[in-house]
């Protein structure tokens, strides 16, 4: 084998799906779980079952943490902070770019080269190159930690800012709701006249396929900072969204989703930007 | 000639580009707007210009009434329902499906056939197919409507109950609102960090297109009705909704957008739905 040795904190859906990766692909790979059921499979298909986390992380120089969330991070790494001294950790686990950046402060107190991760993948992906690995932190971490995370999936390299793959990936996912919370609404309000839900999911789908390349007109205006491109203006979007908001209320489905959208359009007239470009929105969401 | 003769009520910005298209598809057009300025460029082409909407609805047996709002359909055709009557009437103008149910019980009041459409397009698509017209309402009025109609985009009959052109409309604009408010919170969130706007709406668009397809599990499991797929679950949901939150607000974006989506698992999980599939919000928004 010539692949480095790898340690991985953690065997649930995701943690278990890369240890298997790992060790198919050549890596002497040592496994630690809470609890002991989930290890004997993977000491079965041959890796080393470690007795505690000091004996996992000893066993490698690269040790990946994939756990169930930041405190249990916290939990499992503070006893062994003398144990990790110069060697690689990997955090795999979701967490908020604050966390993030929390976790690399006390790698960085402590000598571990320190790298936060995020998975844009469900665990069935792991291994294919449609999974996307988001990475930040240390330089060193990430030249040491490349390759077997390329076994993984695709790699991007964010920066060095440890909050910055957590950032983008919690960017994606929000946008991902609010579309995903779009077919919600459209199923709820279609449905109240009998048409199913896969009928209007599928209504949606065509839709926002051909909706979807707008969102760069939508950014360059953001980017060109002016909001007075003529085009529609906060107060024809007040009356849109007020149209919206009135047809799902006729239909008795509550209009909860949209409520924010017209609060910060009417913030916006408030503050006599009636006549300012509707995506001026962004401005009141962003706390200066 | 052999097309029909058509009236159109309104010369907004839609309604221009109806009229435009009608006489140029070799209907005889006569053309009535509010403010008379609107009227000179149609009359010079070749329209006839009306003196008043009375004489506007006398020139044909079809009209199209491409207002403002509500209220103005109101306002301009009940002083001419006499007029009006045995005639068909196709109501473009963007109203709510309770709106549209209204007008069309004025409208069978007054022996008119009735039919209100919505327009899934911008002005400049008028004509082509990627023009998609909805339209629901009287069976008559759709057979004597839809040659005209045709030559101005793809048209789509809904159904007999008026208010459905008008409620698809509305549930597939919804879906795009929310849609967009994603790549505008995606944008916000990435651009705390210098991201400009339109690298973020890049990874957004290839993120979405990938994920859209998925609205039609979701909608599988709506239509299955019993939640309880084994997928992702009420109490799951929470948990990653809240890191949103949390990782908007640590960036300075305030997370209005994604609140009312744990206030709806919030309810979910307060009235014993922890272990339902999340997709049970739906639920909520429908009023029993």
């Amino acid at each position: 084998m010539s692949e480095p040795p790898v340690t991985v904190l953690g065997l649930g859906a995701m943690g278990s799906a890369i240890a298997t990766r790992l060790r198919e692909t050549g890596h002497a790979t040592t496994v630690w779980n809470r609890t002991a059921a989930r290890i004997g499979p993977h000491a079965e298909a041959g890796a080393t079952a470690a007795a505690s986390i000091a004996e996992a992380v000893d066993a490698s120089d690269l040790v990946l943490v994939v756990l169930l969330d930041h405190a249990g991070v916290r939990e499992r790494l503070e006893p062994v902070s003398a144990e990790l001294e110069g060697k690689t950790v990997v955090n795999l686990t979701t967490t908020t770019p604050g966390q993030a950046r929390e976790t690399a402060a006390w790698a960085a107190e402590h000598g571990i080269a320190y790298l936060d991760g995020a998975i844009m993948a469900v665990p069935s992906m792991i291994g294919d190159q449609s999974a996307r690995l988001l990475y930040s932190g240390d330089e060193r971490a990430h030249a040491a930690a490349k390759p077997a995370l390329e076994s993984l999936g695709t790699v991007e390299f964010e920066g060095t800012d440890a909050g910055l793959a957590s950032l983008k990936d919690m960017a994606l996912l929000s946008a991902m709701d609010l579309m995903v919370l779009g077919y919600v609404q459209a199923i709820a309000m279609m449905r109240t006249v009998g048409v199913p839900a896969v009928t209007t999911a599928e209504e949606v789908r065509a839709w926002l396929t051909r909706m979807l390349p707008h969102g760069r007109e939508l950014a360059a205006i953001v980017d060109g900072g002016t909001y007075d491109t003529g085009g529609q203006s906060v107060d024809f979007d007040r009356a849109g969204i007020a149209s919206l908001i009135t047809a799902s209320r006729e239909q008795g489905v509550r209009a909860d989703l949209l409520e924010p959208h017209r609060k910060l359009l009417d913030e916006l007239a408030a503050t006599g930007h009636g006549d300012s470009d509707w995506v001026r929105v962004i401005e009141r969401l962003t706390i200066h």
